[in-house]
């Protein structure tokens, strides 16, 4: 190896056996590299370093830092409502993409807004009233450029579920919307406080697997639910499971069913379906699916018109109040014992709301490159719920299917959210009246098509591909919501989520490092089959920071590694292994349980006459060692900076006695 | 670096800049080092493997591979009673050491059984039961050598509140022993289930710390409630916490106390606290503090027995039952709502029962470096509680302080318990009419005396040292329990042990590296501040698997990196980032969340014409990347072997473009 074949690069990189045969050559430059210990920071300053990387990871003032006291106005204003900022560089040609865009969304969000309501066992204008407050007041606090607010499926199916568990939507439609109101008021107060606390990282906890999972279940659900109106029946049950509704479905085949409902369902169905093939075989007729609805209705309602087949037993919407939301403040509950249910119902809701919202944002936002701060989000969507509960809105959050036309329509800024709602404004003042003989089977068709777009199958065959364990939470989620109900399958999703975790730091993985040819580097024997064992020596790597809740495991797993590769040894007549190298270098973190079982394990093997050593510590590890004095039990000696210096310093020891 | 200096280990290993010069001089050895794709395994075979490792980590099975069918049923018996396999090599010698150590602890667990059935709410009797039966039978069952069987303090306590919460143990002590019983029946289930089901590792989930804070919290609530008879008091509050207790005793001061049992109290304490001075002071005075007990139930027997000062309030044991445990099965619940409350406190009781043994059990068997199995040591305890419940015994387990008599009177095997167990036998069938006269002011003196080395402030003040936010969930866990209650305590130790290891995976670290001068090392830039960043480069390691939990945290985290890196750079005026390369040595694993991130990381990326690379990608997840095809996305080129290899290949393409 001559100085020839090395380029200027490479002169600047000389390797780590260099250092280690200074060392075994006397020379006078340090041996062995130590391992870093840095200098102790103070307590204050590590609890405040914890503090801010939890909970101000993004570090929101930055821009606040040195500013004027009027500046600082300025920012903080801009902070709580970006359109002061986005605003001022508004355009002519950011205005035609946003009025098209908030047009088209506008035409799909009135048919859905309705059929939303009825999910919710709300009366049809409360949909309306949920696409009109809330997007004006995320347009003016939100972030996003692409989502659409309003009344979406999921939030819908699941406050009309848990809503009808405490009051009949029926016989007690005055209490019922009250319990609706508080419910979307604890939820706006649920979002803005997460928002405000900074406590936007609990939405991670439902992992991508368990939402996929999670939202095709609720799309199957809720498209079942849709047959009552697609098929006509009357008596239908109030449950969501499958069973449930299958039971009522064909318990009713014979008297229920009505045939001009389902001959009218079908083809209209059959329509709106063929529209979103086109829209999304081909993208730029996006358009066809995105109208779609609208003319089915605009088709529908004039068919019942002309035909009156709603005498025969078609049901239609009938009247829809007119005019805009009424205040509803005075209908919230702050007292008495329907505030804890709201409650309830409200976090439920607003953290599914929550997590659908930022799900979107940050699709759109890594789409287009640009900051989404997940914190501010849900204090402006956490606002915008409470506005909408003073003013007869259910919760709104952002819709997968308009946000996703929303895109493609080519939306600028949340000015789209603003001429959306001014159309949805306008519908409500004066074409209501209009939708009177709009057949709710054509609702359900609109509805079964939009949630269609929430079954991904294909991420669902990814997640099976990637890993085996995320497709068990995201099937878990699915069948929970399908047969049992929304609530079990998001227990399911949340529970396997963590016991995912919990399983993979409670047997966390080890491997037996053998030296890959030719280099000084130490690889799992699993990964790479090249690499080859060190005679007397045993190197081991653990895959996971030691804590208690695997501490034991850990000290048991490298003794049975010991008493395998000790047996095979003892039966090909190998020498017997004298150092025992555990290779750090991914357990980030250790506890006293970790130090503890670090301790027993040293002195097990010291009873088998074995010298235990340490490679590449980290940190926080080297750090809790040295504070626990078990490096001075170990030996400072046995800590080296990588595995290939262990393996430099044992050798001739132990080759020398066999 | 002439060949001379190096000798035969080095010869073995050449170094990685070695490969890497091959490579930029053309020659044919293959230049970068592949990443090892180990084979695909089947499904199948993974999740077994998964399963193995989760629940039959220790592969109980192994010794019956390939044995004939009569050998099979030997080790079978020999592994549900270890005392077939032990009993064979008994002899004279070990017997002796039995012996001494059976009766030492017996003379130490006759006055606690008295005082802690008291704690129970039990009479005197069941104490002892409890000291006869369940330590024969974990002498057959039981694998530690060590451990004292019996009830101990803790338990008792969280049996005497849990229970009394439900049923008053004055005026209905028929049916609250009944539930006593019940409870120590789904105890004992409860232990032998999760033995035999292989869940033993979710008792590992309370923690080191934990349960130092909740035994020092445990101690001195049943230390406080000995107050009551060291004091005389007679009215005496159920509370358990320490503000209820003080009221009760200071409320009290004035015509509550007898002082006549405070003197007698305060002489027996302080002989106590004496006597245990000497033993820790002198190891080989134990049996100083190992008898006192017996020693001062005996002399205030007689002093009371002589003067008669029970006459005036000094109260006394008066009568415990003669003879031996009367059969119970008759007496446990299994109908009724009773079934359901003994099964809460059995399920609680017997989790902290089996932390307690197990603990005990691993102590002392890595003291003297013999193999203990979790899950038939939980077996043997189970079954040793549930054949408890039907002769009149309540929970026992083993004992903190008469574990360690019985090791330092130099106990071999599990003979000990038998000794004692025969001893107590003789005691309940003889010599129970002589502690008529017992004050119950020398039995809480010697609970207190008992329980003062659970509190382990030493162990507490390492845990400061080692970690803080240990120090938090011990601190914790022990403030709960000594203000409010035991099981407010133990939930606040589990839910604080769990909430930092989720704190570790929702933030997890990251590190900025640079090169280790004159080695091909590449190594934090806080731990070691001598490392030099490399121009034209990021290089980042991610200290975690990355999860749904942290995967969006890690990526912005990431960009934040390069956003500051690069003001920073701007403002010197130094080439720009071109290169950022992922040091993924510690990512153990990465779910469809993280595989998420890592692709908007790349597109990010991509979008401010910087190449993403990733170096030393894991077993799992170089597996988990080329089934997601992200792979093809960074390009196999970009993933490299080392973050040296990253370097080298980049370094060129950095300096030359700035």
């Amino acid at each position: 190896m001559g100085h020839s074949v090395r380029d200027k690069q490479e002169a600047e990189e000389h390797d780590i056996s260099r250092a280690i045969s200074f060392h075994q050559n006397g020379d006078e430059i340090p041996s062995v590299y130590k391992v870093g210990l840095p200098p102790k920071r103070k307590l204050m300053s590590e609890f405040t370093s914890t503090v801010k990387e939890t909970f101000f990871a993004d570090n929101p003032f930055r821009h606040f830092k040195d500013q004027s006291k009027s500046k600082k106005l300025i920012l903080g204003s801009q902070a709580l409502f970006p359109i002061l900022e986005w605003g001022r560089y508004y355009s002519l040609s950011k205005f035609k993409g946003d009025l098209i865009a908030g047009l088209t969304i506008a035409s799909l969000c009135i048919p859905q807004d309705i059929g939303y309501a009825k999910l919710a066992n709300l009366d049809p204008q409360y949909g309306l009233y949920s696409s009109f407050v809330p997007p004006l007041v995320y347009a003016f606090m939100g972030s996003s450029r692409d989502i659409a607010i309003g009344p979406v499926a999921v939030v819908s199916l699941i406050l009309g579920t848990l809503l009808q568990n405490e009051v009949d939507p029926v016989h007690n439609a005055a209490e019922y919307r009250r319990l609706a109101f508080t419910a979307t008021f604890f939820a706006g107060v649920t979002q803005a406080a997460l928002g405000f606390l900074r406590l936007g990282f609990l939405i991670d906890f439902l992992s991508h697997a368990a939402i996929v999972g999670f939202m095709g279940g609720a799309a199957i659900t809720i498209a079942l639910q849709q047959l009552k109106g697609l098929l006509g029946v009357i008596k239908f049950t109030k449950k969501t499971d499958i069973i449930s509704v299958m039971h009522s479905v064909w318990g009713n085949v014979h008297h229920g069913w009505n045939w001009q409902t389902v001959v009218l369902g079908s083809v209209f169905l059959a329509f709106l379906l063929l529209a979103r093939y086109i829209g999304k075989k081909k993208k730029s007729l996006f358009w066809v699916s995105a109208i779609a609805p609208l003319i089915s209705v605009i088709l529908s309602t004039l068919f019942v018109y002309l035909t009156r087949v709603d005498k025969d037993g078609v049901q239609i919407v009938k009247k829809i109040r007119r005019g805009i939301n009424p205040p509803s403040a005075h209908k919230i509950y702050f007292s008495g014992p329907n505030v804890a249910k709201g409650f309830k119902i409200g976090v439920i809701a607003g953290m599914i709301g929550l997590t659908e919202a930022i799900a979107i944002g940050r699709t759109f936002a890594s789409m287009k490159d640009y900051h989404l701060d997940g914190n501010k989000e849900m204090l402006a969507l956490g606002v915008m719920n409470l506005t909408g509960s003073l003013t007869s809105c259910y919760v709104a959050t952002g819709s997968f299917s308009r946000s996703a036309v929303n895109y493609m329509a080519g939306c600028q800024t949340a000015v789209s959210n603003i001429v959306m709602s001014i159309v949805v404004l306008l519908t409500l003042e004066v074409i209501t009246p209009l939708f009177y003989y709009t057949p709710n089977a054509i609702l359900a068709a609109i509805i079964i098509s939009a949630v269609l777009g929430l079954i991904d199958y294909e991420a669902a065959l990814l997640i099976w591909k990637i890993d085996k364990l995320d497709f068990v939470a995201c099937m878990g989620a699915f069948i929970g919501v399908v047969f049992s109900s929304v609530e079990i399958g998001l227990l399911i999703a949340i529970s396997l989520s963590f016991a995912k975790i919990l399983l993979h730091v409670t047997r966390p993985h080890t491997a037996l490092l053998g030296n890959i040819p030719r280099t000084s580097i130490y690889r799992n024997i699993e990964q790479y089959p090249e690499a080859t064992k060190v005679p007397g020596m045993l190197i081991l790597r653990v895959d996971s920071a030691i804590y208690f809740s695997n501490s034991n495991y850990i000290r048991e797993r490298i003794l049975r590694w010991l008493s395998d590769e000790t047996q095979e040894l003892d039966r090909k007549g190998l020498p017997r292994i004298q150092f025992l190298v555990v290779d750090m270098s991914p357990v980030i973190n250790i506890d006293t349980s970790g130090i503890h079982a670090l301790e027993e394990l040293h002195s097990s093997l010291q009873k088998r006459d074995i010298q235990l050593a340490l490679a590449n510590p980290g940190q926080h590890v080297i750090d809790k060692l040295h504070a626990s004095k078990i490096t001075d039990t170990i030996g400072p000696d046995n800590i080296f900076l990588t595995v290939a210096e262990a393996v430099q310093t044992f050798s001739p020891k132990a080759t020398v006695e066999v």
